[in-house]
């Protein structure tokens, strides 16, 4: 395993990922729906949009810390939930969750993870060696029982607030795997929060339905039945992004999924500016898909997003150096971003304004 | 020959296809018109456009059927008229129309079969066992008698519409079948459509004119010895879809041939939404033209297409596996069609509005 | 020497002469200015522009003869003066003439020719057993005694105008000659139209002087000398369109010299539409630049030149099979453009007009 | 090492530099910021504008001299400030002055040079043999009375501008380096303008500083220490263009540093018509940044730039053949300029007039 440090950025720890990984698992978290078009694009809208830095503004060594939704984080760059992080690393997600912590920013874990929440919680606890800032990745259930179960659960493993994947009412369709034959978690790996927690660890584990019926009065049922900020994750059409407004969410996470939902839809940051618009500043708006450079999140940030996650770099990170590749990326991009932000005459937050980008579709 | 359904998209049965085939009829498939810019346009264009889901709007399955003047089909997805099948199956267009009644859709019966055309109702019945929906492609003959005669034929083998291509004054300029010498059906095969009746299997064939003189005036014609319902296929200038309109033919197939004819025509996607406006709604408008995706079919219908036709692929599926292949690349276009609809909230063909897609020059 | 008549298009002519020539003189004849990015722009501009075809015109075989300034010819595509022909075939601009002249279109015949105006104009005239189409290219001479004495010959000769190249205060740079140390014609070629009369054949032959004295002042210096019509050929800025036509001269040809003069300036077709407006039809206009397509043609005349000029394409012709090579390439490109008239519904120049083409910068 | 002579523009120079460096020093020469669009940017950028230029406009040999805030060049291309000439040419910044002393034009000598500015200025008026036109760069250090004499030194050694780059409040990040491990200058190697003056030649050699505190009150407090004229260099925003302006500074140099410090800034000759519009003729503008061909020098002089700078190809050919080989590049690129200039119809700078450019975003 090479030491990760010395890999200098985000697409060197992406190729050592894919080297220290089977190329079936390899597909799995690279690809994408179908011809893959929108998961393309999230890395390449960031290129074509420009920046225009401000200069000689004096100030000194930036403030990176944020707090979203009651939640602190020492930068505005998140992990975003990605599955089965068992696949890539024998302590999965609580490897992920322990350099998460140590980076000091937000873990949304998913639903899907292979380790439960309550384990995930006590080890990025135990990192920190006292609070660590998670959050929880819904997708609400047919079965609302078993979604108030989950919820229930992840509340009480000490998770801030709930993120509700709204863009699968089925499921994606990664054409990679259709050709590998991946359909089944191997012997041992299960998603563990949809253990039926009667059973202990021999239970029976849940498939997680993906449904079309899932509609607008599942989101004011979860309202009712728990008191943690809703953030809404998936939401692409201008006037859903209005109805969850108008619903009362209490965030957003503007998401293509990684692309790995509909294909040839628009990258998220390409969406971004109309987005922002659309929520007129009423909740905080947060932004994944393709964010792989310091400057992406200036960009990002300076559009409108009040952060930004990664999804399948932590897998990367993960699967080169485990804990240490996580903590790695974090650590890479957070050095980036201030790099960035410097340059373009910030020391703040607040310094990132509209103006600052070019060739932004408004 | 590989089992089809392992061929898990359409680009996957295409190069099963092309390995299946004589390279000479590969570039008389594949090939079009010139530098074949129009046939890489039509591929490419849908791409282009981006979708833009809408989410959490409850509902199941989708409903695909629809009735277009007045034949039934499972699925807005029909069979586009092509020739010779016989060049890359034994059963040719009997194999074609099995798979295609199995399917439940309608098949366009190209002028240019090598089977004729009460043969492959017969075939198409069969398949069912009872109601098959075929429409009949015809080019209007400078010999109007002969053009007679095909329309009553057609008629009588039940054809319930007629798609009068008009795009083709001349005919078209495949460069890589001059290079490869391929000037005639190979012996045993004809259009069979053209086999004079009078003198049975052994027959004299006609050849199939492609005539300048052909006007609107031989459309009026067409409309008084008829009562089918009459599709002008190949319209492409606004002037002349509100000719059509204005002369009261019954619909439209918005194609360029599959790029076949005059090259660097528009790809038919990118003029849809200015003949949708000059239609106005007065008539049902079909499209085809690179359609190889469910995704594709959203599009063009969220952009006022009622329903779309695919060419190659069939051919590309029969060649890989008779009617198995033309049958799987059905089904394979209408599961990704119908989970392309669910994934962007709909549940019907009415759900398909323009909203969701951009970046359509309107 | 491969027969040209298998040769499909000029895309495979151009490759067969490449491989009968010295790669010097391919470099001297493909090379452009500089980085000849203008003269890749001339290729590719054409296939930027969409054609929208009219349908159902009626109509038969279109007629494709021209008459400009008071020459005919049989079709509205010219050759236009490219120099050295004997660098290519032994014959030189005696077969391109005999080639042009079968053809029955008009020859600009280069100033930098290898045989002289007489000889080119006899060869031309034998050709076609009575008249053939003339004209003759200047470079506008400081030395006006010597440019006049030109003007007499090439008169005497029967050219029936003149094209006065303007966009030559300097030689062009083409660094492939550079490179390949290729200054100077070889031992036996001459610009026979600059060899001293007073000398005979082993006279003097003076350098053609490409000067930045020139200005409008000789324009209409060359006015008062001549009665034949004056073209300008060059010309790219609509202010000099308009004073142009001010100035009284009778046609234009928009060039770029094949993109061998200034880099980076536009393709012909590019600025087509507003050299169009400027000129405001009071005089013809000719383009030359990537013309190698029938649908080349369409679009240029449909956008509203007269006329069309084709370069490269004649050595290249000239180059693979001598006179043979330059007929098939006129023979060829007259029946693409032929056949491209038809499929657009046209039988007649006129049917050509603006609203055929879409993309075209207006 | 080859004749650079025979190398007939620029992109050849650069190669034959690049093939007689060791590859981690061509990595830091050419090697940018992070992704290194920016640097890609400025080279594609000039492509993309046209040009049209003007024809029949008579007149002889362009004049190129220009006049810079008191400062004659023999031509409006100067040389940019970069640093470590030692690194490819033992006589480092010595031999780059006596190419561009022979030029007669301005270096702009840069702070971070491998040999002092006294020296530097002793070998350029030893190549002309009187005066050598000089500005000097400057990166404001923290440390005003270091600042103040490094002013007082280039001063007195007869540089007659402060160039201050303002683009730097941390050091750029060419990832190239770090993978290579190249950080610091070889033994023997040092920036000699920072050597304490105090120690002669064994002296300690301060680090440059590169602060995020630098604002504008350092260049007032600049202004009150030197009656050099001060040209700021790196502004980017317009807003800051504007501020600039306001504070008298009395130039400009629009440059991002070669792409070297905030990746995804625009190319500099895209930003050129907005800054023009910002400064409004009330100061002279500068521009460098992927200047490879006298076309590109055209274009920025059209668009309004009163010159142009050039870094690496300085750099590339004092690689390939020390001084010669910068005095190669300088008089290959003003000979090419020369002849666009005159293939535009000009004579003067002056006729470098703003419709001579297209696709300019104005």
């Amino acid at each position: 395993m090479p030491d990760p440090r010395n890999l200098v950025n985000l697409a060197e720890i992406e190729a050592a990922g894919r080297a220290a990984l089977d190329p079936v698992y390899v597909d799995y978290i690279a690809g994408a729906a179908r011809d893959e078009i929108t998961a393309r694009a999230n890395e390449t809208a960031f290129a074509r949009l420009q920046l225009l830095p401000r200069m000689l503004r004096g100030g000194g060594k930036p403030q990176l810390d944020v707090t979203l939704l009651g939640s602190r984080a020492s930068m505005p760059i998140l992990v975003s939930p990605t599955a089965f992080h068992k696949l890539v690393d024998p302590d999965g997600e609580l490897a992920t969750a322990r350099a998460v912590a140590a980076a000091d920013t937000i873990m949304i874990v998913a639903m899907a993870a292979t380790v439960a929440v309550e384990e995930i919680a006590a080890a990025a606890r135990a990192a920190t060696g006292g609070h660590a800032s998670l959050w929880f990745q819904l997708y609400i259930q047919p079965d609302l029982e078993l979604t108030e179960r989950l919820v229930r659960r992840a509340t009480a493993a000490g998770c801030e607030a709930l993120v509700v994947t709204v863009d699968s009412p089925a499921r994606g369709a990664n054409e990679r795997n259709r050709r590998n034959g991946f359909t089944d978690l191997p012997d041992g790996l299960a998603c563990e929060n949809l253990r039926d927690p009667r059973d202990g660890e021999s239970g029976r584990v849940r498939q997680i339905v993906m449904s079309p019926e899932i509609s607008w009065s599942h989101i004011e049922w979860l309202r009712g039945i728990t008191s943690l900020p809703i953030l809404l994750k998936g939401l692409l059409h201008p006037e859903d992004v209005r109805a969850a407004v108008r619903n009362g969410v209490d965030g957003l996470v503007l998401s293509n999924h990684g692309g790995r939902q509909l294909d040839t839809v628009p990258s998220t940051i390409e969406l971004l500016p109309e987005v922002v618009a659309a929520v007129a500043g009423r909740v905080p708006i947060l932004l994944d898909g393709g964010v792989r450079r310091g400057t992406d999140v200036v960009k990002a940030l300076a559009l409108g997003a009040s952060a930004v996650g990664i999804g399948r770099p932590v897998l990367w990170g993960l699967a080169c150096a485990g804990e240490a590749g996580v903590h790695h990326v974090l650590e890479l991009l957070r050095e980036e971003f201030e790099h960035a932000l410097t340059l373009c005459g910030g020391t703040s937050l607040r310094d990132l304004t509209p103006d600052l980008v070019r060739g932004a579709s408004r």
